[in-house]
């Protein structure tokens, strides 16, 4: 399968230990080559875990090279919540609730 | 009957089993060559199946190409839930609530 | 009465079988040449019904083709929930609630 | 008094039978030609009337002349919600609610 | 005390019998050649009076000037609910609610 | 310490008397130097005082004169709310809430 | 690890005492020179403490300075609510809602 058009966005929502924190997470992530920008938003913190969303995008992502980077770092994807892809970058519709 | 315009955004509300993952399916949807972009967001997960929204756009997306795609995947359509046709993009307007 | 300005926007709240598709019938609306775009959005699923919003954007458009069209695929128009006309293109204002 | 503005803006709450639909009554209102542009939007319909919300813009709007055009399509106007008039075009503003 | 940077814009909470209506009220404010446009919005609407919100921009407003064409149309001002002086318009800032 | 960049906003929640009414008190903040433009929106009224939020932005704000105009109009700092300082201007930013 | 993309917004939850004031404080963080804004906002007021939201924007932030600047000053970091590293600045998605 010929992959015209990349993988331009990821949104993971993500279960780490305290250590590594934030800003370094978010720099081992930034250095894989395909990701031009990352956004890591803090959601949840427990005693020895924390729970995040991390935003990825880039013009041809690799997730594979993504989620290797985020185990080395003792994180676990809990499920991607969206994914954009193609040469046009589409945002999800907000659709109206019905007219009551 | 002449198609002067053709369908240019198509959102769906599917049920898909855990596997192909997100990126992956998002990578077959883009193959097909009436596929400018998609977006799939997760909204639901259970224990073999998860409920995702997927939004296509193009100048002149094929449905059936399209419905074949995810069906080789596994997916099934619940329902169609917005369709835009025509030269013109419109968007759905949100009606204001009547003033009390 | 001559028609100076054309309506520009209608939007229809309307009853269909659930056959034709969105996708059917957005390019059956289409083809009407006074139609330059087409929304339709779907509101609600019954056993043998479904309700949908359309939204229809041209120059002048023509309400009798429109709802000849509609009434061919068997859907049946419930109420016209807006209007725009004239040169300029007039949104619904939101008016704020009273400050308490 | 010296009209040097004038009104650019007028949302009306009106009271009409069925007849006229929302496409003829836009038409009639958009005859006039100091309107340059006409929304109506369904706000409720009842047995025998239906309210809607009437926005009209232009550069200087004669409001007597609307108001006739409305009764003479059997509408009644229930009220004047907002009016906008003079050389800059002013939106209502949205006061913050009080930081708790 | 020199005035080097004017009132740009002012809102207020008015209180008026029903006569004379917004329309006429707008363009009697609009009057004052220190307004460059003015908004009138309906709040509420009781046996013999009407609350509104009335939003007056220029460059440098006479609050003195408007204040006595609302009195002498039998209008009482309730309140002063916002005023924006100086060379740069600054809006309200949204402050965020808390993170919880 | 030098100061390489300044205070751009200042957001202040202030009690003050009636008097001086909004616009009096703006064109008195107004007049300090440092202050590009003043907000100013009233959040309550109580019998002999009133709730007011008030915005200021220049380039390089000196709050202990702002501090003093308020001060001389009888008015009283209850809080600063928000600051904003440096070359770029940044706003604050809003976190999404946790997707359940 | 060569940082080829660096910080760009780190979003910090802090407790400081009441002294220095939001605008020292403000002044404090713009001093470190990787810093190119910054923004503080107050969330919650307490006898001797505040919490506060501070946005820090710049291309290559150094976490370990400003968490220097704010120790310094008596403040403690409780969280990093966000961080945005890479060349392209990405703002968290706004998932929307299953449709029901």
């Amino acid at each position: 399968m010929p992959h015209a058009f990349g993988i331009r966005r990821i949104v993971l929502d993500v279960l780490k230990p305290h250590t590594p924190r934030l800003t370094d997470l978010a720099m081992m992530v930034a250095t894989d080559e395909s990701v031009l920008g990352v956004n890591i938003s803090l959601k949840e913190v427990d005693q020895s875990t924390e729970s995040i969303a991390i935003t990825i995008e880039g013009d041809d992502l690799r997730f594979d090279v993504i989620k290797e980077i985020l185990e080395q770092a003792g994180a676990v994807i809990h499920s991607i919540d969206q994914v954009v892809a193609g040469k046009r970058f589409v945002e999800e519709v907000a659709l109206q609730p019905e007219n009551t």
